[in-house]
Protein backbone atom coordinates (compact mmCIF):
# COMPACT_ATOMS: atom_id res chain seq x y z
CA UNK A 1 0.00 0.00 0.00
CA UNK A 2 1.24 3.33 -0.86
CA UNK A 3 1.66 6.54 1.57
CA UNK A 4 -1.70 7.88 2.22
CA UNK A 5 -1.46 11.74 2.83
CA UNK A 6 -4.10 13.69 4.92
CA UNK A 7 -5.52 17.24 3.82
CA UNK A 8 -7.68 18.03 6.65
CA UNK A 9 -10.49 20.16 5.68
CA UNK A 10 -12.33 20.55 8.86
CA UNK A 11 -11.48 24.62 9.18
CA UNK A 12 -13.10 25.35 5.69
CA UNK A 13 -15.67 22.51 4.44
CA UNK A 14 -16.26 21.89 8.31
CA UNK A 15 -16.91 25.15 9.82
CA UNK A 16 -18.55 27.16 6.69
CA UNK A 17 -21.69 24.87 7.94
CA UNK A 18 -21.53 25.63 11.54
CA UNK A 19 -23.82 28.70 12.53
CA UNK A 20 -21.57 29.19 15.43
CA UNK A 21 -18.64 31.19 14.19
CA UNK A 22 -15.39 29.90 15.45
CA UNK A 23 -13.38 33.01 16.89
CA UNK A 24 -9.59 33.21 15.37
CA UNK A 25 -8.11 32.19 18.49
CA UNK A 26 -10.01 29.15 18.46
CA UNK A 27 -8.93 28.70 15.11
CA UNK A 28 -5.44 29.32 15.75
CA UNK A 29 -5.44 26.52 18.73
CA UNK A 30 -7.11 23.87 16.81
CA UNK A 31 -5.02 24.45 13.76
CA UNK A 32 -1.80 24.13 16.15
CA UNK A 33 -3.45 20.66 17.80
CA UNK A 34 -4.06 19.84 14.21
CA UNK A 35 -0.68 20.57 12.81
CA UNK A 36 1.03 19.22 15.97
CA UNK A 37 -0.69 15.40 14.73
CA UNK A 38 1.66 15.52 12.07
CA UNK A 39 -1.14 15.32 9.59
CA UNK A 40 0.28 16.39 5.92
CA UNK A 41 -1.82 19.65 4.76
CA UNK A 42 -4.13 21.69 6.56
CA UNK A 43 -6.73 23.79 4.62
CA UNK A 44 -7.21 27.13 6.69
CA UNK A 45 -10.06 28.32 5.33
CA UNK A 46 -11.39 30.53 2.07
CA UNK A 47 -11.22 33.17 0.33
CA UNK A 48 -14.86 34.00 0.13
CA UNK A 49 -16.60 37.14 0.50
CA UNK A 50 -16.78 37.55 4.17
CA UNK A 51 -20.34 39.05 4.18
CA UNK A 52 -21.59 35.88 2.54
CA UNK A 53 -19.63 33.65 4.82
CA UNK A 54 -19.13 35.36 8.01
CA UNK A 55 -17.33 31.55 9.08
CA UNK A 56 -14.28 32.78 6.33
CA UNK A 57 -14.27 35.93 7.48
CA UNK A 58 -10.74 35.66 9.46
CA UNK A 59 -8.89 33.43 6.90
CA UNK A 60 -6.54 36.30 5.75
CA UNK A 61 -5.73 36.72 9.14
CA UNK A 62 -5.17 33.06 10.07
CA UNK A 63 -2.48 32.82 6.95
CA UNK A 64 -1.03 35.74 8.51
CA UNK A 65 -0.83 34.32 11.64
CA UNK A 66 1.14 31.14 10.48
CA UNK A 67 2.79 33.16 8.04
CA UNK A 68 5.49 34.39 10.57
CA UNK A 69 7.35 32.37 13.26
CA UNK A 70 3.95 30.93 14.01
CA UNK A 71 4.43 28.35 10.82
CA UNK A 72 4.05 25.10 12.00
CA UNK A 73 6.72 22.46 10.90
CA UNK A 74 6.21 19.62 8.30
CA UNK A 75 2.92 20.86 7.38
CA UNK A 76 1.36 22.46 3.76
CA UNK A 77 -1.45 25.45 4.67
CA UNK A 78 -3.89 25.56 1.83
CA UNK A 79 -6.52 27.86 0.94
CA UNK A 80 -9.49 27.31 -1.07
CA UNK A 81 -10.28 30.38 -3.62
CA UNK A 82 -13.30 30.67 -5.79
CA UNK A 83 -11.82 33.97 -8.03
CA UNK A 84 -9.20 36.19 -8.86
CA UNK A 85 -10.05 38.24 -6.18
CA UNK A 86 -9.35 35.08 -4.01
CA UNK A 87 -6.27 34.14 -5.06
CA UNK A 88 -4.72 37.67 -4.85
CA UNK A 89 -6.04 37.73 -1.22
CA UNK A 90 -3.79 34.30 -0.82
CA UNK A 91 -0.77 35.41 -2.27
CA UNK A 92 -0.79 38.03 -0.44
CA UNK A 93 -0.98 36.23 3.24
CA UNK A 94 1.17 33.17 2.03
CA UNK A 95 -0.90 30.32 1.10
CA UNK A 96 1.41 27.11 0.48
CA UNK A 97 -1.04 25.50 -1.67
CA UNK A 98 -3.95 27.02 -3.29
CA UNK A 99 -6.93 24.38 -4.14
CA UNK A 100 -9.68 25.72 -7.16
CA UNK A 101 -12.71 23.99 -8.15
CA UNK A 102 -15.51 23.91 -10.93
CA UNK A 103 -18.91 21.76 -10.54
CA UNK A 104 -19.67 19.35 -12.67
CA UNK A 105 -23.29 20.08 -12.20
CA UNK A 106 -24.97 22.83 -14.02
CA UNK A 107 -27.40 23.30 -11.04
CA UNK A 108 -24.63 23.56 -8.55
CA UNK A 109 -22.14 25.74 -10.70
CA UNK A 110 -24.69 28.31 -11.20
CA UNK A 111 -26.15 28.28 -7.42
CA UNK A 112 -22.13 28.63 -6.30
CA UNK A 113 -20.39 30.85 -8.83
CA UNK A 114 -23.52 32.30 -10.75
CA UNK A 115 -21.71 30.95 -13.84
CA UNK A 116 -22.27 27.76 -16.46
CA UNK A 117 -19.43 24.27 -16.16
CA UNK A 118 -17.64 26.01 -18.93
CA UNK A 119 -17.18 29.36 -18.18
CA UNK A 120 -15.93 28.71 -14.75
CA UNK A 121 -13.93 25.85 -15.92
CA UNK A 122 -12.38 28.44 -18.21
CA UNK A 123 -11.99 30.58 -15.69
CA UNK A 124 -10.20 28.73 -12.62
CA UNK A 125 -7.76 27.45 -15.68
CA UNK A 126 -6.73 30.92 -16.45
CA UNK A 127 -6.64 31.23 -12.13
CA UNK A 128 -4.69 28.54 -11.66
CA UNK A 129 -2.11 28.84 -14.99
CA UNK A 130 -1.30 32.57 -12.59
CA UNK A 131 -0.82 30.44 -9.41
CA UNK A 132 1.48 27.82 -11.30
CA UNK A 133 3.77 30.60 -12.40
CA UNK A 134 4.23 31.75 -8.83
CA UNK A 135 5.48 28.44 -8.10
CA UNK A 136 2.64 27.82 -4.72
CA UNK A 137 1.70 24.26 -4.69
CA UNK A 138 -1.82 23.63 -6.59
CA UNK A 139 -4.83 21.75 -6.65
CA UNK A 140 -8.17 21.57 -9.33
CA UNK A 141 -11.02 19.82 -8.37
CA UNK A 142 -14.14 18.68 -10.24
CA UNK A 143 -16.86 19.37 -7.65
CA UNK A 144 -20.08 16.95 -7.52
CA UNK A 145 -18.05 14.45 -9.61
CA UNK A 146 -20.23 11.60 -8.53
CA UNK A 147 -23.67 13.25 -8.80
CA UNK A 148 -25.49 16.33 -7.53
CA UNK A 149 -28.45 17.06 -4.98
CA UNK A 150 -30.37 18.81 -7.93
CA UNK A 151 -29.71 17.17 -10.36
CA UNK A 152 -28.85 13.62 -9.78
CA UNK A 153 -26.75 11.69 -12.05
CA UNK A 154 -23.60 13.62 -13.37
CA UNK A 155 -22.40 12.18 -16.88
CA UNK A 156 -19.04 10.64 -15.53
CA UNK A 157 -18.39 11.94 -19.41
CA UNK A 158 -18.51 15.71 -18.49
CA UNK A 159 -16.42 14.92 -15.27
CA UNK A 160 -13.64 13.60 -17.35
CA UNK A 161 -14.08 16.57 -19.88
CA UNK A 162 -13.01 19.06 -16.94
CA UNK A 163 -10.10 16.52 -15.91
CA UNK A 164 -8.78 16.95 -19.59
CA UNK A 165 -9.46 20.61 -19.25
CA UNK A 166 -6.94 20.38 -16.62
CA UNK A 167 -4.72 17.97 -18.04
CA UNK A 168 -4.07 19.72 -20.83
CA UNK A 169 -3.49 23.16 -19.10
CA UNK A 170 -0.55 21.11 -16.97
CA UNK A 171 -2.16 21.15 -14.01
CA UNK A 172 -1.10 17.26 -12.24
CA UNK A 173 -3.26 17.33 -9.13
CA UNK A 174 -6.91 17.21 -9.40
CA UNK A 175 -9.33 16.18 -7.01
CA UNK A 176 -12.51 14.69 -7.53
CA UNK A 177 -14.99 15.87 -4.64
CA UNK A 178 -18.34 14.07 -3.87
CA UNK A 179 -20.20 17.29 -2.50
CA UNK A 180 -23.30 14.94 -2.56
CA UNK A 181 -22.44 12.26 -1.25
CA UNK A 182 -23.56 10.08 -4.08
CA UNK A 183 -20.13 8.07 -4.88
CA UNK A 184 -20.42 4.64 -3.98
CA UNK A 185 -17.04 2.08 -4.17
CA UNK A 186 -17.89 0.87 -7.41
CA UNK A 187 -17.75 4.36 -9.40
CA UNK A 188 -14.72 5.92 -7.53
CA UNK A 189 -12.55 2.78 -8.73
CA UNK A 190 -14.13 3.29 -12.39
CA UNK A 191 -13.57 7.11 -12.38
CA UNK A 192 -10.10 7.25 -10.42
CA UNK A 193 -9.57 4.11 -12.92
CA UNK A 194 -10.40 6.41 -16.21
CA UNK A 195 -8.69 9.63 -15.07
CA UNK A 196 -5.11 7.63 -14.14
CA UNK A 197 -5.81 5.97 -17.69
CA UNK A 198 -5.29 9.94 -19.27
CA UNK A 199 -2.38 10.34 -17.68
CA UNK A 200 -0.31 8.18 -15.25
CA UNK A 201 1.38 10.81 -13.96
CA UNK A 202 -1.81 12.83 -12.52
CA UNK A 203 -1.67 13.00 -8.17
CA UNK A 204 -5.10 11.79 -7.51
CA UNK A 205 -7.19 13.37 -4.80
CA UNK A 206 -10.51 12.51 -3.34
CA UNK A 207 -13.12 14.17 -1.09
CA UNK A 208 -16.24 12.67 0.26
CA UNK A 209 -19.03 13.22 2.20
CA UNK A 210 -20.73 10.41 4.34
CA UNK A 211 -24.65 11.78 3.49
CA UNK A 212 -25.63 7.53 2.91
CA UNK A 213 -22.72 6.26 4.73
CA UNK A 214 -20.36 5.03 1.85
CA UNK A 215 -17.63 7.53 2.97
CA UNK A 216 -15.23 5.33 4.67
CA UNK A 217 -15.98 2.68 2.03
CA UNK A 218 -15.45 4.89 -1.09
CA UNK A 219 -11.64 6.12 0.45
CA UNK A 220 -10.47 2.08 0.26
CA UNK A 221 -11.53 1.74 -3.15
CA UNK A 222 -9.72 5.15 -3.57
CA UNK A 223 -6.88 3.93 -2.06
CA UNK A 224 -6.93 0.62 -3.98
CA UNK A 225 -7.14 2.74 -7.37
CA UNK A 226 -3.99 4.38 -6.67
CA UNK A 227 -5.35 8.09 -4.68
CA UNK A 228 -3.08 9.13 -2.33
CA UNK A 229 -4.54 12.43 -0.74
CA UNK A 230 -7.51 12.18 1.03
CA UNK A 231 -9.79 14.88 2.16
CA UNK A 232 -10.93 14.26 5.72
CA UNK A 233 -12.69 17.01 8.31
CA UNK A 234 -12.17 16.52 12.16
CA UNK A 235 -15.16 15.00 13.59
CA UNK A 236 -16.71 14.74 10.50
CA UNK A 237 -17.81 17.92 10.15
CA UNK A 238 -18.84 19.43 7.03
CA UNK A 239 -21.28 20.19 4.06
CA UNK A 240 -21.57 22.10 1.30
CA UNK A 241 -24.10 24.90 2.12
CA UNK A 242 -24.99 25.57 -1.73
CA UNK A 243 -25.73 21.83 -1.69
CA UNK A 244 -28.78 20.26 -1.32
CA UNK A 245 -28.52 17.53 1.17
CA UNK A 246 -25.49 18.64 3.30
CA UNK A 247 -23.66 16.11 5.33
CA UNK A 248 -20.58 15.57 6.92
CA UNK A 249 -17.20 14.62 5.21
CA UNK A 250 -15.56 11.77 6.11
CA UNK A 251 -14.12 11.86 9.68
CA UNK A 252 -10.03 12.88 9.46
CA UNK A 253 -9.50 10.46 12.66
CA UNK A 254 -11.68 7.67 11.49
CA UNK A 255 -10.07 7.97 8.21
CA UNK A 256 -6.62 7.94 9.89
CA UNK A 257 -7.72 5.04 12.83
CA UNK A 258 -8.38 2.94 9.80
CA UNK A 259 -4.94 3.55 8.29
CA UNK A 260 -3.32 2.99 10.98
CA UNK A 261 -5.16 -0.31 12.01
CA UNK A 262 -4.05 -0.89 8.19
CA UNK A 263 -0.32 -0.75 9.62
CA UNK A 264 -0.21 3.02 7.79
CA UNK A 265 0.79 6.54 9.03
CA UNK A 266 1.55 5.15 12.68
CA UNK A 267 3.68 8.58 12.50
CA UNK A 268 0.16 10.31 12.98
CA UNK A 269 -0.48 11.24 16.84
CA UNK A 270 -4.38 10.99 16.32
CA UNK A 271 -4.67 11.62 20.04
CA UNK A 272 -3.91 15.48 18.43
CA UNK A 273 -7.41 15.38 16.39
CA UNK A 274 -9.27 13.06 18.60
CA UNK A 275 -8.38 16.59 21.17
CA UNK A 276 -9.66 19.03 18.46
CA UNK A 277 -12.68 17.16 17.37
CA UNK A 278 -13.83 16.94 21.49
CA UNK A 279 -13.03 20.73 22.06
CA UNK A 280 -15.29 21.67 18.92
CA UNK A 281 -18.11 19.40 19.98
CA UNK A 282 -18.21 21.12 23.32
CA UNK A 283 -17.52 24.58 20.98
CA UNK A 284 -20.62 23.51 18.94
CA UNK A 285 -22.53 22.24 22.11
CA UNK A 286 -23.43 18.69 19.62
CA UNK A 287 -22.27 15.41 18.97
CA UNK A 288 -20.59 15.11 15.73
CA UNK A 289 -20.75 12.54 13.21
CA UNK A 290 -17.43 10.96 14.00
CA UNK A 291 -17.19 7.15 15.70
CA UNK A 292 -13.26 7.20 17.01
CA UNK A 293 -13.40 10.37 19.40
CA UNK A 294 -16.47 8.50 21.18
CA UNK A 295 -15.00 5.24 21.92
CA UNK A 296 -11.36 5.67 21.67
CA UNK A 297 -9.20 3.72 19.38
CA UNK A 298 -8.64 0.32 19.62
CA UNK A 299 -6.44 -1.13 22.11
CA UNK A 300 -4.00 -3.42 20.41
CA UNK B 1 -20.03 -8.74 -8.58
CA UNK B 2 -21.65 -12.08 -7.41
CA UNK B 3 -25.09 -12.09 -6.09
CA UNK B 4 -25.26 -10.50 -2.70
CA UNK B 5 -27.75 -11.96 0.27
CA UNK B 6 -29.00 -9.95 3.68
CA UNK B 7 -29.51 -11.84 6.54
CA UNK B 8 -31.09 -9.16 8.75
CA UNK B 9 -30.48 -9.44 12.52
CA UNK B 10 -31.92 -6.33 14.40
CA UNK B 11 -34.46 -8.04 15.60
CA UNK B 12 -32.38 -9.88 17.26
CA UNK B 13 -28.81 -8.19 17.80
CA UNK B 14 -30.72 -4.46 17.70
CA UNK B 15 -33.67 -5.30 20.14
CA UNK B 16 -31.16 -7.01 22.74
CA UNK B 17 -29.24 -4.12 23.22
CA UNK B 18 -32.66 -1.55 23.69
CA UNK B 19 -33.84 -1.06 27.58
CA UNK B 20 -37.54 -1.06 26.05
CA UNK B 21 -38.90 -4.31 25.03
CA UNK B 22 -40.58 -4.55 21.91
CA UNK B 23 -43.96 -5.91 21.96
CA UNK B 24 -44.93 -9.12 20.39
CA UNK B 25 -47.37 -7.08 17.95
CA UNK B 26 -44.74 -4.59 17.20
CA UNK B 27 -42.25 -7.29 16.13
CA UNK B 28 -44.94 -9.04 13.71
CA UNK B 29 -45.33 -6.21 11.87
CA UNK B 30 -41.17 -5.01 11.50
CA UNK B 31 -41.24 -8.86 10.32
CA UNK B 32 -43.84 -8.94 7.95
CA UNK B 33 -42.42 -4.91 6.31
CA UNK B 34 -38.83 -6.78 6.37
CA UNK B 35 -39.98 -10.00 4.51
CA UNK B 36 -42.10 -7.81 2.31
CA UNK B 37 -38.93 -5.74 1.52
CA UNK B 38 -37.43 -8.69 0.04
CA UNK B 39 -34.45 -9.43 1.95
CA UNK B 40 -33.43 -12.79 1.84
CA UNK B 41 -33.04 -14.14 5.87
CA UNK B 42 -34.20 -12.74 9.13
CA UNK B 43 -33.08 -13.45 12.33
CA UNK B 44 -36.45 -13.23 14.47
CA UNK B 45 -34.58 -13.79 18.01
CA UNK B 46 -32.08 -15.81 19.55
CA UNK B 47 -33.37 -18.85 21.99
CA UNK B 48 -31.80 -17.77 25.22
CA UNK B 49 -32.78 -17.22 29.30
CA UNK B 50 -35.88 -15.24 28.85
CA UNK B 51 -34.91 -14.39 32.60
CA UNK B 52 -31.33 -13.08 31.34
CA UNK B 53 -32.95 -11.71 27.97
CA UNK B 54 -36.45 -10.34 28.37
CA UNK B 55 -36.40 -8.46 24.73
CA UNK B 56 -35.57 -12.04 23.42
CA UNK B 57 -38.26 -14.23 25.80
CA UNK B 58 -41.00 -14.21 22.37
CA UNK B 59 -38.94 -15.78 20.50
CA UNK B 60 -40.73 -19.12 19.89
CA UNK B 61 -43.98 -17.04 19.94
CA UNK B 62 -42.65 -15.48 16.56
CA UNK B 63 -41.63 -18.36 15.20
CA UNK B 64 -45.11 -20.32 16.20
CA UNK B 65 -46.95 -17.09 14.69
CA UNK B 66 -44.90 -16.95 10.97
CA UNK B 67 -44.82 -21.21 11.02
CA UNK B 68 -48.59 -21.57 9.95
CA UNK B 69 -50.56 -19.29 7.45
CA UNK B 70 -48.57 -16.38 8.18
CA UNK B 71 -45.51 -17.41 7.01
CA UNK B 72 -43.96 -15.02 4.78
CA UNK B 73 -42.81 -16.31 1.21
CA UNK B 74 -39.49 -16.31 -0.15
CA UNK B 75 -37.96 -15.45 3.31
CA UNK B 76 -35.85 -17.62 5.59
CA UNK B 77 -36.38 -17.43 9.47
CA UNK B 78 -33.58 -18.00 11.21
CA UNK B 79 -32.95 -17.82 15.06
CA UNK B 80 -29.77 -17.97 17.37
CA UNK B 81 -29.41 -20.86 19.58
CA UNK B 82 -26.78 -21.11 22.28
CA UNK B 83 -27.32 -24.38 23.53
CA UNK B 84 -29.07 -27.62 23.45
CA UNK B 85 -32.12 -26.33 24.96
CA UNK B 86 -32.44 -23.56 22.63
CA UNK B 87 -31.86 -26.20 19.90
CA UNK B 88 -34.65 -28.26 20.91
CA UNK B 89 -37.17 -24.73 21.17
CA UNK B 90 -35.94 -23.93 17.75
CA UNK B 91 -36.92 -27.14 16.53
CA UNK B 92 -40.61 -27.20 18.38
CA UNK B 93 -41.18 -23.83 17.05
CA UNK B 94 -40.46 -24.27 13.82
CA UNK B 95 -36.87 -22.35 12.88
CA UNK B 96 -35.64 -22.39 9.30
CA UNK B 97 -31.85 -21.76 9.98
CA UNK B 98 -30.13 -22.71 12.75
CA UNK B 99 -27.25 -19.86 13.87
CA UNK B 100 -24.92 -21.20 16.56
CA UNK B 101 -21.14 -19.29 17.19
CA UNK B 102 -18.44 -19.36 19.75
CA UNK B 103 -15.76 -16.51 20.38
CA UNK B 104 -11.98 -16.62 19.50
CA UNK B 105 -11.60 -14.46 22.67
CA UNK B 106 -11.58 -16.56 25.99
CA UNK B 107 -12.87 -13.70 27.73
CA UNK B 108 -15.64 -13.04 25.89
CA UNK B 109 -16.29 -16.84 25.21
CA UNK B 110 -16.42 -16.81 29.65
CA UNK B 111 -19.08 -13.73 29.85
CA UNK B 112 -20.83 -15.43 27.12
CA UNK B 113 -21.00 -18.83 27.71
CA UNK B 114 -18.84 -19.53 30.74
CA UNK B 115 -17.14 -22.26 28.89
CA UNK B 116 -13.20 -21.95 27.49
CA UNK B 117 -13.35 -21.33 23.71
CA UNK B 118 -12.45 -25.08 23.49
CA UNK B 119 -15.01 -26.42 24.98
CA UNK B 120 -17.34 -24.11 23.00
CA UNK B 121 -16.33 -25.44 20.57
CA UNK B 122 -16.55 -28.97 21.18
CA UNK B 123 -20.32 -28.35 22.29
CA UNK B 124 -21.31 -25.83 20.00
CA UNK B 125 -20.41 -28.28 16.88
CA UNK B 126 -22.20 -31.31 19.11
CA UNK B 127 -25.65 -29.17 18.47
CA UNK B 128 -24.50 -28.12 14.35
CA UNK B 129 -24.26 -31.85 13.99
CA UNK B 130 -27.84 -32.91 15.31
CA UNK B 131 -29.50 -30.15 13.81
CA UNK B 132 -27.88 -30.86 10.00
CA UNK B 133 -28.85 -34.32 11.03
CA UNK B 134 -32.60 -32.56 10.89
CA UNK B 135 -32.08 -31.22 7.27
CA UNK B 136 -32.64 -27.85 8.98
CA UNK B 137 -30.27 -24.69 7.93
CA UNK B 138 -27.55 -24.57 9.63
CA UNK B 139 -24.74 -21.61 9.95
CA UNK B 140 -22.17 -21.83 12.64
CA UNK B 141 -20.01 -18.39 13.50
CA UNK B 142 -16.67 -17.52 15.35
CA UNK B 143 -17.36 -14.28 16.87
CA UNK B 144 -14.90 -11.64 18.39
CA UNK B 145 -13.05 -13.31 15.08
CA UNK B 146 -11.32 -9.65 14.26
CA UNK B 147 -10.49 -8.54 17.82
CA UNK B 148 -11.31 -8.06 21.49
CA UNK B 149 -12.87 -5.43 23.40
CA UNK B 150 -11.39 -7.25 26.64
CA UNK B 151 -8.42 -8.70 25.15
CA UNK B 152 -7.83 -6.70 22.11
CA UNK B 153 -5.94 -8.64 19.36
CA UNK B 154 -7.15 -11.97 18.88
CA UNK B 155 -4.39 -14.17 16.91
CA UNK B 156 -5.87 -15.02 13.54
CA UNK B 157 -4.39 -18.07 14.10
CA UNK B 158 -7.20 -18.74 16.97
CA UNK B 159 -10.16 -18.01 14.99
CA UNK B 160 -8.86 -20.52 11.95
CA UNK B 161 -8.18 -23.08 13.99
CA UNK B 162 -12.10 -22.92 14.55
CA UNK B 163 -13.00 -22.26 11.29
CA UNK B 164 -11.08 -25.65 10.34
CA UNK B 165 -12.64 -27.62 13.00
CA UNK B 166 -16.16 -26.37 11.73
CA UNK B 167 -15.13 -28.11 7.85
CA UNK B 168 -13.72 -30.94 9.58
CA UNK B 169 -17.81 -31.53 11.30
CA UNK B 170 -19.14 -31.34 7.46
CA UNK B 171 -20.29 -27.66 8.31
CA UNK B 172 -19.76 -25.22 5.21
CA UNK B 173 -21.78 -22.19 5.95
CA UNK B 174 -19.53 -20.03 8.23
CA UNK B 175 -19.73 -16.52 9.53
CA UNK B 176 -16.86 -14.76 11.07
CA UNK B 177 -18.52 -11.96 13.40
CA UNK B 178 -16.64 -8.49 14.11
CA UNK B 179 -18.62 -7.95 17.54
CA UNK B 180 -16.24 -5.91 18.60
CA UNK B 181 -15.94 -3.71 15.77
CA UNK B 182 -12.17 -4.20 15.29
CA UNK B 183 -12.09 -5.23 11.71
CA UNK B 184 -10.55 -3.41 8.70
CA UNK B 185 -10.44 -3.80 5.26
CA UNK B 186 -7.29 -5.09 5.18
CA UNK B 187 -7.86 -7.71 8.10
CA UNK B 188 -11.22 -8.78 6.26
CA UNK B 189 -9.58 -9.73 2.87
CA UNK B 190 -6.69 -11.60 4.19
CA UNK B 191 -8.89 -13.75 7.03
CA UNK B 192 -11.54 -14.31 4.61
CA UNK B 193 -9.17 -15.17 1.98
CA UNK B 194 -7.29 -17.61 3.40
CA UNK B 195 -10.68 -19.46 4.78
CA UNK B 196 -11.77 -20.02 1.39
CA UNK B 197 -8.16 -21.37 0.71
CA UNK B 198 -9.07 -23.88 3.47
CA UNK B 199 -11.95 -24.95 1.61
CA UNK B 200 -12.93 -23.12 -1.77
CA UNK B 201 -16.59 -24.56 -1.15
CA UNK B 202 -17.47 -22.42 2.00
CA UNK B 203 -20.64 -19.98 2.11
CA UNK B 204 -19.22 -17.16 4.02
CA UNK B 205 -20.92 -14.94 5.69
CA UNK B 206 -19.86 -11.57 7.57
CA UNK B 207 -20.87 -9.24 10.16
CA UNK B 208 -19.17 -6.40 11.06
CA UNK B 209 -20.11 -3.62 13.87
CA UNK B 210 -19.56 -0.08 13.31
CA UNK B 211 -17.49 1.00 16.09
CA UNK B 212 -15.01 2.74 14.55
CA UNK B 213 -16.42 3.38 11.37
CA UNK B 214 -14.85 0.92 9.32
CA UNK B 215 -18.38 -1.07 9.05
CA UNK B 216 -19.42 -0.67 5.15
CA UNK B 217 -15.69 -0.25 4.00
CA UNK B 218 -15.63 -3.77 5.68
CA UNK B 219 -18.60 -4.73 3.60
CA UNK B 220 -16.34 -3.86 0.66
CA UNK B 221 -14.14 -5.56 1.28
CA UNK B 222 -15.88 -8.80 1.78
CA UNK B 223 -17.27 -8.66 -0.94
CA UNK B 224 -14.47 -8.53 -3.29
CA UNK B 225 -12.85 -11.30 -1.42
CA UNK B 226 -15.41 -13.61 -2.21
CA UNK B 227 -18.11 -13.25 0.53
CA UNK B 228 -22.15 -13.28 -0.16
CA UNK B 229 -24.06 -13.40 2.99
CA UNK B 230 -24.00 -10.03 4.96
CA UNK B 231 -25.44 -9.51 8.34
CA UNK B 232 -26.73 -6.29 8.92
CA UNK B 233 -29.39 -4.68 11.14
CA UNK B 234 -32.38 -1.51 10.39
CA UNK B 235 -31.47 1.28 11.19
CA UNK B 236 -27.99 0.29 12.14
CA UNK B 237 -29.28 -1.02 15.33
CA UNK B 238 -26.91 -3.61 17.81
CA UNK B 239 -24.57 -4.57 19.85
CA UNK B 240 -23.14 -7.80 22.03
CA UNK B 241 -24.27 -6.73 25.46
CA UNK B 242 -21.11 -9.05 26.26
CA UNK B 243 -18.90 -7.16 24.71
CA UNK B 244 -17.28 -4.01 26.63
CA UNK B 245 -17.83 -1.52 23.49
CA UNK B 246 -21.48 -2.30 22.22
CA UNK B 247 -22.05 -0.27 18.85
CA UNK B 248 -24.67 -1.03 16.34
CA UNK B 249 -24.04 -3.27 13.07
CA UNK B 250 -24.10 -2.44 9.49
CA UNK B 251 -27.15 -0.64 9.01
CA UNK B 252 -29.40 -2.67 6.72
CA UNK B 253 -30.63 -0.30 4.13
CA UNK B 254 -27.25 1.82 4.21
CA UNK B 255 -26.09 -1.19 2.57
CA UNK B 256 -28.70 -2.07 0.44
CA UNK B 257 -28.57 1.11 -1.18
CA UNK B 258 -24.98 0.65 -1.93
CA UNK B 259 -25.65 -2.34 -3.00
CA UNK B 260 -28.18 -1.00 -5.05
CA UNK B 261 -25.96 1.93 -6.77
CA UNK B 262 -23.72 -0.21 -7.99
CA UNK B 263 -26.44 -1.98 -9.61
CA UNK B 264 -26.93 -4.95 -7.50
CA UNK B 265 -30.20 -6.30 -5.29
CA UNK B 266 -32.84 -3.81 -7.08
CA UNK B 267 -35.66 -6.42 -6.41
CA UNK B 268 -35.09 -5.01 -2.86
CA UNK B 269 -37.83 -2.84 -1.93
CA UNK B 270 -35.64 -0.92 0.28
CA UNK B 271 -38.38 1.62 1.52
CA UNK B 272 -40.14 -1.22 4.05
CA UNK B 273 -36.38 -1.27 5.45
CA UNK B 274 -36.78 2.53 6.03
CA UNK B 275 -40.26 2.36 6.96
CA UNK B 276 -39.39 -0.34 9.83
CA UNK B 277 -36.18 2.00 11.14
CA UNK B 278 -38.50 5.03 11.30
CA UNK B 279 -41.13 3.49 13.23
CA UNK B 280 -38.18 1.92 15.52
CA UNK B 281 -36.90 5.64 15.67
CA UNK B 282 -40.13 6.23 17.32
CA UNK B 283 -40.59 3.50 19.37
CA UNK B 284 -37.05 4.14 20.67
CA UNK B 285 -37.61 7.32 20.56
CA UNK B 286 -34.45 8.08 19.50
CA UNK B 287 -31.82 8.90 16.37
CA UNK B 288 -30.93 5.27 14.79
CA UNK B 289 -27.16 5.66 13.61
CA UNK B 290 -28.59 4.54 10.01
CA UNK B 291 -27.94 7.33 6.95
CA UNK B 292 -30.33 6.84 4.24
CA UNK B 293 -33.51 6.76 6.49
CA UNK B 294 -32.78 10.45 7.41
CA UNK B 295 -31.43 11.60 3.69
CA UNK B 296 -33.61 8.96 1.85
CA UNK B 297 -31.89 7.05 -1.62
CA UNK B 298 -29.87 9.18 -4.22
CA UNK B 299 -32.09 9.98 -7.06
CA UNK B 300 -30.75 8.99 -10.36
Amino acid sequence: MEKIFIHEVGMRDGLQMESVTVSLETKIRWIENLAKSGIDIIQLGSFVNPVKMPQMADTDDLFNYFKSENKPENVILSGLVLNEKGMERGLECGVDMFCLGVSASETHSKKNTGMSVKDATQRIIAIAKQIMNTGKKLQVSVQSAFGCGFEGNIPEEKVFEIVKKYLNAGIKNISLADTAGHANPQKVERMFSTIKEFDISTELTCHFHNTYGMGMANCISAMKTGVKYFETAFGGLGGCPFTKLAAGNVCTEDFVHMLQNMGQRNDIDISEIIGVTNYARGYFAKELPGHVYKSGPIKH
